[in-house]
């Protein structure tokens, strides 16, 4: 690719192309080769992906800053700009964008810059994209795939009995820059794409105590938070429930030596700062150390007793779809170096439904060593 | 210093004597020059020093290991060899040495290799170094410094009401080999220094059993744990409490933002295999699971509580004894970057008595950062 061409166009801090383009990999997918970028570098986004036989640069999804407090942790963020507060879904990140020229096709690139195939088709099934494509080729749709039936999430949405898509964000490909709100949700419902829920928009003044009201909700139906953004769509800020707090950990701690000691910290910290600010009672207190208590130690207890008994430990995921495209997950996620169990593989009303598990060799075997004696040095 | 003669006697696996002494840092105290390594490099243990003009060497003391399970943890270590069963003591671990000719004097080193002036007066003070040193010079005393009156740390123990030494190892300061069990116990007793108890000599197919029960009991009254030895007292490992766990996990969430991140998966990984091997009810596992998240989220919620009300945060500590000692120890520690807020300061039956916080900035920013609604990127 022309490195000086798309140095220019990306608006780098770099000095030179080299020293952005170091950091890109080249991948390939259905014939297309592709550089993305694995980790943000001289402000430009992680997931950054360059397709340069279709001319086409799709900036990744920027990193959403989360306050710990919500008074003043809005009012900072946005001062006396109105808010519109949209739910946050615990689902696969994806940019959906179509690929200009002959071999016109949309691909679901991953927040690391990977063409994921399931995600890639899914959502082609899914979405009417050739009408939305038709008449908005350079903008990328930006979605979660969520559902219990996804390779790469589970988290249980009463409303979505296998995987479906909500659209949370429409953004330019080439600059990232976003729809507002408004516009946004208007062109998602022409065109028939599912998305967050809207809770409302306010003025600074009133979106404390609305999010907080609106957080005990959600954290009762045991869902992740919600975004608030301004209403240009430009400035954006999450905030999350106690649940996910405590799911996000337990589930951490139930493959501990592959996600323990990342995820435990900043969990803590989160629940320490909502404690404070919303626990009036030493009561309700107590409760939610308990209950932080309980989400980090028996899943790890549990793990442990598994692997004793000689179990394999990791990720249960099943996934559903046409044949062929399950095939391509398989061969996509063992290229990235993960061990695969199939625990179930049938056909239900035309498709394919797979069980499979994501082997966690880095928890099995250290449990394994250390149950059988092994010693720590700390 | 003669870098080849050091570097032959500390029989290092480096290759040359640069390879080693480039991580030795140099330090001074009362005239002497010694020059002490900070972390463990080549096979030399962390805090290993060496005093050129009294051509003395101390050997660090070797960082002990630990099992997670008891069963088969213990034979694992030490096979079929018979294990001593002591009291491991919660204090400030340091080794005194005494320094040969005109200028004869002891001194008590830090883990990290620092001569603590504090340590080194109060050791000279509390125990009869003269006798002991006069007749094994070549020796250095391993101790821990423990009471609720000392600079570094302050479990209490019913029977220490200010601070004591507890000499637990008595080893040969150049060669850092130890003595074996009982003739340390023999020799500390002949020259008056307390030890920590000595539970018992097992037969490895006891060992479980007993250290198991004596940990239930040690748990019940919050005290640390146990050091299993071998009787030659070459092999070592460690084996702690759930309430040292959860004593630690408060310390260092009363401080998250200096010590949280450090301290957190590593005492949690050490509940949870011994609530594997040890919690027979789901009901007992349940009670160790709240009793962890208290230890985790009440000391940060109260802390963040009270940077909101604007007071200082940091470890308060008391020290006590000769004026003098006193001062060193402040300018030790204001050496060694520490911000200290005296917050006492008296006379007591002839003593200096002085309260004091050691600041904690680093929480202390952090925290107030975030109430003022700053956002976390993560």
């Amino acid at each position: 690719m022309d490195e000086r061409e798309y140095f220019q166009r990306l608006e780098s801090t770099a000095e030179t192309p080299s020293d952005l383009f170091e950091h890109f990999e080249t991948r390939t997918h259905a014939g297309w080769t592709y550089h993305a970028l694995p980790s943000a570098h001289h402000d430009i986004e992680r997931g950054t992906v360059i397709i340069p036989d279709a001319d086409v640069v799709v900036r990744g999804y920027p990193s959403v800053p989360r306050v710990l407090v919500l008074d003043p942790g809005i009012e900072s963020v946005f001062g006396e700009e109105a808010v519109a507060v949209e739910e946050k879904l615990d689902g696969f990140n994806v940019r959906i964008a179509d690929l200009p020229g002959e071999a016109s096709e949309s691909l679901a690139f991953t927040r690391g810059g990977y063409v994921c195939p399931y995600t890639t088709g899914r959502a082609r099934d899914r979405l009417d994209l050739s009408a939305f494509f038709a008449d908005h080729p350079e903008k990328a749709l930006c979605a979660e795939l969520v559902g219990p039936e996804t390779p790469y999430t589970s988290h249980d949405y009463d409303d979505v009995d296998s995987h479906e898509f909500r659209v949370f964000d429409v953004r330019d490909r080439a600059s990232g820059d976003p729809l507002s709100v408004e516009r946004r949700r208007d062109l998602c419902a022409r065109y028939g794409f599912e998305q967050p829920r809207l809770f409302g928009r306010y003025e600074p003044s009133d979106a404390v105590e609305a999010v907080r009201k609106r957080i005990d909700r959600l954290d009762d139906a045991e869902r992740e938070g919600v975004v608030l953004k301004s209403t240009d769509g430009t400035a954006m800020v999450k905030y999350t429930t106690e649940s996910q707090h405590h799911a996000e950990l337990a589930y951490a701690f139930s493959l501990p030596f592959d996600y323990g000691r990342d995820f435990v910290f900043s969990r803590v910290v989160r629940e320490a700062f909502q404690a404070a600010e919303f626990d009036d009672s030493s009561e309700r207190l107590r409760e939610r150390a308990h209950s932080l208590g309980e989400s980090i130690l028996l899943p790890m207890v549990e793990t442990i007793d598994d692997v004793s008994a000689g179990e394999a430990v990791g990720e249960r995921q099943t996934v559903r779809g046409p044949s062929d495209e399950v095939d391509a997950l398989f061969d996509h996620l063992r290229e990235q170096s993960l061990t695969l169990d199939v625990e179930s593989d049938r056909r239900e009303n035309g498709e394919r439904v797979v069980e499979f598990l994501k082997v966690s060799e880095a928890t099995h075997d250290r449990i394994q060593y250390y149950l059988g004696g092994g010693t720590r040095d700390e």
